[in-house]
């Protein structure tokens, strides 16, 4: 859940539940509906002026699919609610956009929540938009926070070419294909995030700094936020795949056991980014540690060089009377000389220590 | 538990269970105590000057709800228990306001246990009172400490004005409401949590030091004791979702499964909470290193450019009679030539090696 | 297992099964043992002067109480197993006192083992001794090792007394008692052990040093310690409430679901200062490396100061014949100008840098 | 999921489920098939020009083994799904190289993926390589990427050579033997492992530095990698020992557990890499530390010794006109007397501190 | 597994299951059994020349005890495989001697792996030797790696003297017993890693350095190695007590469950060992900080004094013509006054920083 989120969703404690309230962003102006009518020989699609239009699909035996995109218009929605015979808690839970992923069997329709995440192309940053389908007996609900855009113009294209087996097949079909075209989003997702994290390792390399560390942090909490949005996805499709509602098919098993691997595959993925992100932290800390160790050896070793030669100097700066060594003709030259011994002889000291 | 509880627990070791004695602060002067009785059409709340006057709701087909603020008086208590049959244990347990969220099934009644938090509006500081509830078969008894304000305004509004259809269903159903009234606040204190974490994080970047630590420290507390209090109403609300109780109607079971979503929510957002915590005390520990670094390697350069120069000069400080570099006319500017050679040579190594 | 423990029981290894050895310390001089006898209307007190006698309360329908303090003589041991028919595992067990909390069922009679705390008033310390219950039809055994003292006085009193439930119910209720004594105990000592914490706690902020790491260690260990101690308890009271044996009754089950409760609530507490203890050990270092970072700056101040005065010193310390700054009139009040331009830009600079 | 198949896995996204696309490198030009087909008396072994041929063993009692290489040929793996009936997405998954190890049962036919490890036999760099099982009635299909050489060759010559029980027993025994190869080869992969994990540690303790880091992080790596591939494997054995299809027969269970074992035993090993080279780190982190410590000391001890000697021979070329000592005869031997004094005073000291 | 057995049982890959190679150590020179074979009245001992001879004890009422030591005489171990029908397999494994402890049912016997650890006396070097047994109706084979010495004497005792029940009771019990004999030695092998976790201690708060690190690291190791030896004995005796076998007698349960509560304390000894190391570890790291520290202050202690005195001393000795300092009858003992008061004003601050 996000700050922006708990903020509106504290606004809401205290109401009476299945109060109608739009909690999140508004993404869109107006609230947008197409219709998509298809069985196995004909196929129809209407934009929908009136969301109530819906109405006519029921009792139809053709797959009707409604796709809706954005939440705010309470009254369109309880008009909807009523078409469809939605529990007030669906009603309730469509409109707050910060559910988790989950799966509600109410008996005559089933209500699942997905998250659809996109990734904004220049800066990379990963947002999330919730997806609400209702599947009954014969139909789909489909509804988006509207943000612009989504990943169903595949779904929509099998549909309307009659590719694949989209149209032969019932409305758990269609179901499943929404399902998938969200979670084949993910891979894109995580491609890019791998983009980002093999950037960092470069860098890491290269030249750590303050902002390597920055960009490591942030791409942490990307993962919480990833983690917390999938994660909970793998129970949904789990308990779709047991097939305990009699809305799910026999042969639509097959296709979600498919799913449910996919989102297994986007879980390791994950996890195996946490891990390599934990492992970064590591290598930072130990390279902060070295290089700090290498500027105190140069230090030591200056000091070490220069703290005998001043000494030395100033001996002979001293202005005591009876000094003999500075009567000396050869005292100067002598001076230098031991001051090269000097030298030399912790050059040799260091390089056997191994310090340069 | 805290360690004023702990004392006072402590104390209470060694005596019969079932002994009624108040364990906590003791938040109020007086007991104080109201009673709703409604049905769908009619409904009366009445202030009880004598806890023991609630026993006229027994056996009434409607719809009665005994709120209680204050655990003190312990010959009050007495008298209820006697009046609604409650097990010396549960008596015991509404006393010890230490208890962890719990469900109890006493076959004819459920024991309930919560924890109502609040944040002083100042400090931000989390309190958290225990709320009791005790569900019957047309009853609900609610006992809270007895701290100013409860969150349960909403509900008392909804019985009043007759709203929603909390008139209309049963007890569960109040206790439902009940409990989601304290679980939406939970949203509150936690989005008061989360403005303080965003300030925190502000200041990690801004300008760390102690203080900083000292706050997250703090936040991280605040997150355990939270912890503590949420994670087991995630059971509580799941026994009862499982309606072993006869005493949960059917209807009753969406709304339950919507207030365990709310629950998980709320454990999720505490579960991210830790985790960034946790990110920022390694951005801490990385950023207090890195200062290190930089001190260092002023010191370094500084030591390293002054050391040789400071050397140069000692040497024609010196006093040896026959130094032939002080008797040339040039020897001065030589000796400005070599220092300047030498820092500016110092300053291109350590640009090179991009330490500053 | 303490080392002491480890020591003796590795001496152990090889012994046929069933073998009696006395393992651990040994606490007391001579056995002593004292014998109640109860039901509603009466009730005995015994002391025994030979464990023999208990034999008398086999049959009889009240309640008999036998609590033996000291394991050391085993003579006497292998009298009592053969009065209450004890499998000589379970003898065993009782003399080796480094077992974990564990219940077994022998089908006639249940054996129980906990550990009992104490807390040295003076140090803190905290010590164990292990108590063994053997909870039979209508008989309790009791058998602790000997430490000066126990926990169930409060028992006594209430059978003495009559007080309370105790004297109406059976065997189950007093083995109930027993183990809510012992789990009661617990609090207290939680109760010292969060004040010692309280005191590191302020100590780390005011004045840490080795003294306070050795105490967080110190008292880390014995949160291990502890909660191998009480963790396992959590099962033995849970499978005692799940009542598969015949010899726990049904009105029990409520007393064991609030033991059980109390249980949780301290392994909470146990958990809750763990979490503490770790937090403690990262302000420790964290408060180590700001200190160093301020040392660290209190050096490169100085030096960055120093450094360039001392230079420019030795340079008008010089010999050259021709030098020419040295006849100027105000020489040397220009050398100090520039000293004190030097140190007051030092100065600004470094407090720029928010360094001190 | 490696970062090159995750970029073709989500070119893949929004494609109909079944339609097949070839993920994952090309690793071989022409897709080769082997077929073997033998029984307890006879052993035919064909390399098929077409994947179409295969067709012939469907419905022989014989056993029959095909043995493909290579996983681009989209059209000819398309009329083998056609000859052996396998469902599209099995199809799909094939052809996908990024699977986990999983088992999934069809019915009429089980499909395994099984992931081949391979390591580079100069730079010891770890590859996978995705191995799918199609364990029929009385055919095994093994499909492999097409990597250069393979684990299979053992099978192979105990096939041809009609050793062991391989001819006797039917094609779930040829799975098994299949599997129990790849197992065990994940033994070789770790020796190789272990021995870098030992030259890791030598130069550890001999001479560690940035590239000790680097060989650590990367082998922790590896380390994430391999328990990927290995872990799901646990499952996909156990699966098959349950025998929850007809299609594994008694006698093979025992083989199962087998192999099973051998599975823990790798898991075991990896699990234990991973505790040593965790504690490799610290051992690395602490001895950084104790180096940084060690150069400490040497800059200290210098400057203790020298600050103060450099400060003394300073006073006495102080200019003065009043400077009793300078004109005194024994003057300059006191100061050197000092000096020795000093020295030899801070050395005493320091090697009482343990300091060299 | 060891690097050495990895490297064993990686050269093995690719052979037949069932095929017989001896993987590990040859500890013995040539393979010795003994046999017991006993009743409650008579028992008789015998030296085996050859393997083969225990075919006699097959369909004996009394019970029969082969123990064989050395594993790698394979043809001897195929005609014992085929005097007892052992599984291809459990010889496989017998030879094998990597393995982690485990139960296996073969229906006609159980095959039992275990790990009997010996500890070198002078170096405290843990070991293991595999321990196979062979749990049949009324013959138990145990069969030992060979090396000097094992934990059996006091079993073998047992029998011979008919102490205690072993001679009463069948080849569970035996089994029981030997199994005893092995988790009784693990006992006093820990009371030896006790003694020297107690030694790091010591070293730890005398006198710590790189040695107490690599000691603490390779007790880690130990902890590890141990760990993996013991964690899986708690599911083999776990599933013996539950008698899924028709092997285990009903009498045997008790001394089972009392073999796995001593498997259970030897497991919560190793984890309170690997607690403690773990804790020694921040111990180490936070003491080489503090005295880093303590190094450090020293330092700055230094400089801070003589740096500005030398810097005084420069000033004076530079050779400006016009010093009005330096003609001061009082200028020379001002210096000195100067420098005592720079001196005792640092030494009032450091003390007051609390900084020595």
């Amino acid at each position: 859940m996000t700050r922006h989120t708990l903020k509106e969703r504290s606004r809401k404690a205290g109401l009476s539940p299945g109060t109608l309230v739009h909690i999140g962003e508004k993404k869109i102006d107006t609230v947008k509906a197409v219709m998509f009518d298809y069985d196995e020989r004909s196929c129809s699609e209407t934009v929908l002026t009136e969301l109530a239009q819906c109405i006519v699909c029921r009792g139809k035996p053709s797959v009707t699919w409604v796709d809706i995109e954005g939440v705010h218009d309470i009254q369109a929605f309880e008009k909807i609610g009523g078409c469809f015979d939605l529990h007030p808690l669906v009603m309730e839970d469509i409109l707050n956009t910060d559910q988790r992923p989950k799966l509600e069997d109410y008996g005559d329709y089933l209500y699942i929540v997905l998250r659809m995440l996109t990734s904004a192309s220049e800066t990379g940053e990963i947002a999330s938009e919730q997806v609400s389908l209702i599947l009954g007996e014969n139909f789909v609900l489909s509804i988006q926070e509207g943000a612009k855009g989504d990943v169903f113009d595949s779904v929509r294209s099998r549909i309307r070419g009659g590719k694949g087996q989209i149209r032969r097949l019932g409305a758990d079909y269609l179901a499943y294909a929404l399902i998938d075209a969200v979670v084949d989003n993910y891979f894109i997702i995580l491609e890019k995030i791998g983009e980002r994290i093999e950037f960092l390792e470069e860098s890491l390399i290269g030249n750590p700094g303050p902002d390597t560390l920055k960009l490591l942090h942030h791409l942490k909490r990307e993962m919480i936020y990833l983690r917390k949005s999938v994660w909970p996805l793998r129970e949904v499709v789990a308990a779709m795949q047991r097939r305990d509602s009699a809305l799910i098919r026999e042969g639509t098993g097959y296709y979600l056991r498919d799913v449910y691997d996919h989102t297994i595959q986007v879980i390791d993925t994950i996890e195996t980014f946490r891990d390599m992100l934990s492992g970064m932290l590591d290598i930072y800390l130990s390279s902060v540690s070295n290089r700090m160790n290498s500027v105190m050896k140069v230090l030591t070793v200056i000091a070490t060089i220069f703290m005998p030669l001043t000494w030395i100097a100033g001996i002979y700066g001293m202005n005591f009377k009876h000094m003999p060594e500075l009567e000396w003709a050869w005292g100067y030259p002598a001076v230098w000389a031991l001051t090269l011994a000097i030298a030399v002889g912790m050059m040799v000291y260091f390089k056997k220590k191994k310090w340069y």
